[in-house]
Order: C-alpha cells, then structure tokens, then sequence
C-alpha cells in the first residue's frame, strides 16, 4: 500500500517538476529544518518525561499518581504561554492490583514447585485471599475452548500463542496475539474455567510479565486472570508435554469505585481560523507497573513539545494547536470518549488530529485514517507534503490513528497515528521496565520535531 | 540526493508498469520474505555476538581477545558447511593501554581538585610513570592552534567542539567533530604543548569517555593525549571561564612490536560465475574497554548470518559469496589493505562489497559508493530493486561504504555501507558500555535480512 501512494505523490512531484517553480516549498523546508533544530537543542520533552516517570511513576487511572500526573502537566503547559490551558473532567474506572501476585506450579513430579513470575491483567477480579489451585490446560487460539468444551470445568485455562516474531512491524505480532489477553478470561469463563493465565505480549524470551487490559463481555463469569513471562510460558509449555500441571493462583486486585479524572489541555488559538483544530495528543495514564516511559508519556511529552516548539519559534499559527493528554486509555477510553462528546456538543471542527501512542523511538512516518467519505481527498492532500518530511526519513501510509482521536472520525478529520520504529517497543510495553532509561533522547526529540513538523504544514495548508 | 534517485526509481517503475509484467518481481518478493523469516526466527548473529562479547570482550589488534575471536569466528564459519574457510594473515600494530588513566584538575580555587573521567586515545604515546602537569589552553578547532602559536609552550591543550546535536544522522556530527581526536595531539605538539584532552564524541551529556583513534604525523612530536567524558568536558570549560586551570595526567600506553592477525574468511563458491565475487563483511577487531558489540561484533555477526542463512534455505548461489571479518580496523586498517593486496594480486573481480560497521540498530538502508567512471551505470541497475526492500523500510542513497571495502574501488565493485538508524551509536561508540545489552535481538537480526536480500538480489541479477 505504501509503495502505490509513495508512487502516486512521486508521480505528482515529478509533474510538478514541469511547472513553474514557487520558493513556498524552499520556505517550508527552512522552516522544517528550524522546527528539528529547535527540538534537538532546546526541547523539553525529555526533561518532562524524566520528571513524569522517575518523580511520579506508573499512573493508573485513578490512581493518586496519576492525579499528580494530571496537575504537573498542567503546571507545565502553564508555563509555555499558551493561549488557555484546562482539565477536563470525566469519569474514570479505578482498578488497584492489591498484593503481589502469586503463580506457583504446586504439584510436578519433575520439578517440584516454581513460582511464575507474574502480573494480574487490569480489570481482573482477584481470587480472593486463600486463592485458587487448578490443573492447566494449554490453548493456542479462542477458538480452542469450544472445542475443549465441558473438559475446561474447574481448570485454569493457559493461552500460549506467541507474538509472531516473523511480523517486521511489531504492532502486527501484538494486534495477532492480544485477543488472547483481552478476551481469554471472558471466553474461558464461559466453559466453567476458574481462572487463565496469559503468555506475555513480547516476542523477547524473559523473565518479565506484561500486564495490560482484560474485557469480561456482558453477562459472562468473571475469573481471575494473570499474564506470566515467556520464559515461565515456556517452562509451563514443556512441563505440560509430560505431565499433569496444578497452578496455584492468588490476586488480591478489585475495582473500586469510579474516580473523576481529567483530560489535560492546552492550546494556541488561530489567527486566522481559530475554529480549525489540529490537535496533537498522547495519553496521560499508564499502567502501575514500572512508569510508562515508551506507554504513553513519550506520546504526552512530545504533544507539549509541540505546543512549546512553536511558542519558542515565535510561530504564530493560522489554526488552532491543541494539546490534549487524555486519561484512561489503557482501560476505559473514558477521556477520549468524554473529549469527543463534549466536542461534538460544542460544535467543534478538528481538521486533523495526531495521537503519539507508539513510543519514543526514531520516528519513521505516520499513518493516516479518516472517514471513508473524505479519506482519499483528505490524505491526497497530506502526500503532497512527503518531500519535506522525507528527508527526515519520514513516511505516510494508510492505516490506524490512535484510540483516544478515534472518535473524532464523525467530525471529518484527518487522523494521523505517529510511526516510530517498532523493534523495541515490546520489549517494554506493561512492564516494570517501561522505564526512563529505555528511552534515548535523540530519539524522543526527533519525535517531538516529526510531530512539530506535520503541525507546521497542515495549519500552514489547511485539509479541506 | 535521496529524493532524486527515488524519484528516477519511481519513474522507472511507474513506467513498468505500463510493460509487460514478469513474475520476477514476484519470485524475488517471496524469496526475500523467505530471507526475512529464516532471519527472524533461525539467525544465528545475536547468539554469536553475545558469545564474542560475554565470553571474548574487547578484541583489540594484536591482543589475546583478538586472537580468541578469530579463533572462534573461524569455527563458527567452520559448522556451516561452506566451500572454503580461512585465516588470512597480516601485521598489526600492538597499541596497550596499561594502567588506568588518571587525569586531574589539581589547583582550582573554586572546587579544589577533581578526577575527571578518561581514556587514553588509541595509539597516544603515555606520559611515563611520573605523569605530566599543564595549564589547560580550551580551543574549539585545529585552526585555533596555529593562532594560540606560542603560547601553547608547555601547556595542556583541551579540545571542546561538541558534536553537533542538530544532525540528523549522527555520522555527519562525529564527521564534523572528529578531527579534534585523530590530529588534535599531532598538531598541538607542533607548538610545545606537552599533551591533549579531547572532548568525548557523543551529543551525549554524561560520564562516560569515548576512546578512538589517534595518529601522529610523521615529524611531528608524539604527546599524550587523552578523551574525556563530556560531563568533564563542561565542567571544565566552565572552571576555565573562572580561573587558571592546571591538569595532572598519567598514562603508561605503548605501542609494543607489531604482531600477526588475520582476516577471517569463509565463502560459498558461485555455481555459475565463480569468479564474481560478492563480499560481505565487518570488522572483528574492537577497542580494548567495553566488549565491541555494535562497534563492530554486529557487522561480523551480520555478515556470517548471511552465509547461515543462505545455507539454512539451501540457497544455491550464481556468484561466489564471501564473507570477511578484517583485523585491525580502529587503528591501522591492516586487515583490509592485505586484504585487497592479496585479491588484487589474484587478479580477482569483486562485483559487489557491503559493509556493515554502523551497528546493530534497526536497518534504514544503504549508502552506495564506486569508483566514479562506473557508479552512475552500476547503482541504476541497484536503484530497480528498490521496490523489492522498500516494504521492509529500506532505501539506496548515494555515500561512503566502509573502511575496509574501500580500497575494492579499484577492483570497480560497487560498494556498499549498511545504513541502520544512527541515533544511539554514539551513545557506546567506543566506551565501555558497548555491550551486548546495548543490541537488541530483532534489531541485528533485520540487519541481517536487509544484507542477506541484497546479496540475494546482486547474485541473482549481477551488477555489470
């Protein structure tokens, strides 16, 4: 798909060739080149993140950390002038992990026990305080509990279908796998299982579980569950080729009740058209494990480096830049959806939306995404600005935006999702080790000035 | 320039498809989709690395760790089945480093005395066991030697041009950079100056020193000469603004008699064309601190997975592929001039050289270079691939290759250097934290698959 619209705009560009030369593109790229060195010298997104992650640490929605993520971002775009700055107030589900997990295999004949490193999914019930014992049965796919049926009563249920490792982009290994862990618990409830664990979500062989979010669909048993290293899924895997495996499980984590959260925003009104929103975005919450370094304060950070790029350029947009850090993506959506509703009854137009969502590595491009109506008209006028983002080895390609912007479909926007390089990403995602030291500043800065430079031209150029 | 040839590229290829369409094309996409799986789940190169690097270390020319990894890198090749396995001699220098470094600020008024963080620059004279004692002169550029002229008698020359953050590929900043610590000491000496600090190359703010280097004209007076960490480099350029400065430093490096190395070479003869040789390659030598995983155990590990995997598809080659690890590339290139001596006297023809000496990190592509009068010819028939590496996010540009290949130019190979994502080379260029926790798995193994394609691809079509 990428080659066909590479192509198609190359074929434009050579066209265009032919015709009588405006310096408009000179000025652009100029401008560009200011945007990146702006961002590789006096960026800020890297000193916020350290900040966000080492002084306030993983921040679930609800959580006090993430209440103290919201008022020091806030605190931040406060001080970058811009032309308001406001939470936004909606309703978050609270989820607490309660103690540490304990996964142990209690009964093999060949090992003995072994305790499985481990972390609950979010939304999971716990197993109450004397936990659950179980025989494991191993799946690989949904689809193998109906054929299991009656046979998965009273068992603890193991999914262990590994992220393809031969996906070049990450992000298709994981959107292959992760029906496991979202709805593996939900499904298996069904059969009569008392509990499931999950492989994690990583392609890397190690030690370290990968949280994220579990779904109980409506009207189904809710039984705990547990993601558990690969190394362990491993381990369990072979065990179970030689015998019966009993796993001993208890989770103290429960769902309080709904806390109020924000959405934290900031913007820069347009000069010329001030009812154009561009909006560049992340989310603000995490999970509670480790502290969200690559997921999503990277994406946070970059959308305030944004704001602050252009403030530092005395760059004065024709449209309005609008920030917003949104909360709950990770287990509810409550802030994208509750923006969007409150967009939608203010009769709000975004022309585009950016959401950083892929973490802080070496950018290499943005998909872009739109209602079906306008997408080919929207996105043709988008590829026209390839050749000044493609010295910085960027490129466009048809595919998702984000799930916090997903909503802003309705309004006829252009949605962008940020691409950085994949490789890595997995290696921290839901993880202790989602960490400040996972990310290298360069990259993160480079970020920063990709994003900044999209901004640049789509105020500069409008979509229609 | 990129721009230029993609376009030219594309038109090609918008053209095509208005002829008559072989499966070619197709062939080729499955083969190398093949190449990438066989990479991604049976590479062998971060198991080789990790053992070069855990088990070996540093593996500086004439050193016992050198002599070590030749001997593994030839049994490795050895468990391949190839044609032809061999060690091919030459003469290194033997550079130690001796005792560790110590450098001193030991007068200032204002923060007393203080270590600072340093490594000897490879093949610096050392100051002898009593060390020496200099007023610290800061300059920014070799040009300002010839203007400080005397007053540089008896002093310590420090130089402090930083790296430039602003590049975009951090190549060109250590381009820009580097002439301070390869000619800084030569130089300096030439007006009295009794020894030389040199800012770390790193746009990195920390405390790690970067070794590298260093080489002395003929005539000119050999003085120590030292990197230190950039953290110590503001800090002192910060004292200098406040007061006179005087350093210690004490090194007891040496250069000792030159010893025999070898280049490591293994090869799958052509079927076909036996005599057209396609090399691949990297350099196996490394500094002496740290344990050279990307710098340069990657681009050996790389190459050799090129052979595994050929052999692993049972692939048949037309051409003759051949892999060579040089000795003794940091500081003497021995190992690639004998190289292209002995291949010259052969009266061989190498068709094709790709070097990978750029590390580890995710594969953006490949810079192509040849003698002038066949380049332009040569790199057209390379650009019409394009379209097969361009999904795996790959593109040509026009560029340097590698040090070793270089001297093949005359042999009118086209030469090839693997490009992947620059952004955290200099993070570990040549310290001791380039280490094997500093690759990632899926990141080297890409590198491998982007060089097995092009191999592929110059074997199957030739380059003429």
């Amino acid at each position: 798909m990428r080659l066909i619209w590479t192509s198609f705009l190359l074929l434009l560009h050579l066209i265009s060739i032919g015709q009588t030369k405006t310096t408009t593109s000179d000025e652009d790229a100029f401008y560009i080149r200011k945007i990146y060195d702006t961002a590789l010298t006096q960026g800020q997104c890297y000193e916020w993140l350290t900040h966000l992650t080492t002084k306030i640490g993983g921040r679930l929605a609800g959580s006090p950390q993430e209440a103290a993520a919201v008022e020091y971002t806030r605190q931040m775009l406060d001080t970058l002038n811009l032309d308001k700055v406001w939470l936004q107030p909606c309703q978050v589900p609270y989820w607490v992990r309660g103690e540490k997990e304990q996964v142990r295999i209690v009964n093999s004949k060949s090992i003995g026990s072994l305790d499985l490193k481990a972390l609950a999914l979010g939304n999971s019930v716990g197993t109450g305080g004397a936990g659950i014992s179980g025989e494991v049965v191993e799946v690989q796919h949904l689809e193998d509990l109906e054929k299991l049926g009656s046979k998965l009563k009273g068992k603890i249920v193991f999914f262990n279908r590994p992220m393809d490792p031969k996906q070049i982009r990450t992000f298709n290994a994981y959107g292959g796998a992760v029906d496991q862990r979202v709805f593996g618990a939900t499904r298996a409830g069904r059969f009569g299982a008392i509990g499931t664990l999950v492989r994690s979500m990583t392609t890397r062989l190690d030690d370290i579980p990968h949280t994220g979010v579990n779904v109980y669909e409506e009207g189904d048993k809710k039984i705990p569950t547990v993601a558990i290293s690969t190394n362990d899924a491993e381990r369990l895997s072979q065990l179970l080729k030689k015998e019966i495996v009993t796993v001993y499980m208890r989770t103290t984590c429960e769902k309080l009740a709904d806390k109020t959260s924000f959405n934290v925003i900031g913007e820069i009104k347009g000069s010329e058209f001030p009812d154009e929103i561009i909006l560049v975005g992340g989310h603000l919450d995490s999970w509670d494990v480790g502290s969200g370094a690559h997921d999503d304060g990277a994406g946070c950070c970059h959308s305030m480096d944004v704001l602050q790029i252009f403030k530092r350029l005395n760059y004065q947009p024709k449209r309005t830049i609008r920030c917003v850090l949104f909360a709950n993506e990770e287990n509810g959506l409550a802030g994208g959806k509750e923006y969007a509703k409150i967009s939608n009854e203010k009769d709000e137009q975004h022309i585009a939306a950016i959401e950083s969502d892929a973490g802080g590595f070496t950018p290499r491009g943005f998909s872009a995404d739109a209602d079906e109506a306008v997408f080919t008209d929207k996105f043709r006028q988008a590829i026209e600005w390839l050749p000044l983002l493609e010295p910085y080895g960027l490129y466009f390609e048809k595919g998702g935006s984000g799930a916090d912007i997903g909503p802003l479909k309705s309004q006829k926007a252009l949605l962008f999702g940020f691409r950085p390089d994949s490789q890595r990403y997995f290696d921290y995602h839901h993880t202790e080790i989602d960490n400040i030291d996972a990310v290298n500043k360069r990259e993160l800065e480079l970020g920063a000035a990709s994003i900044t430079s999209l901004v640049y031209l789509i105020d500069k150029y409008g979509i229609k």
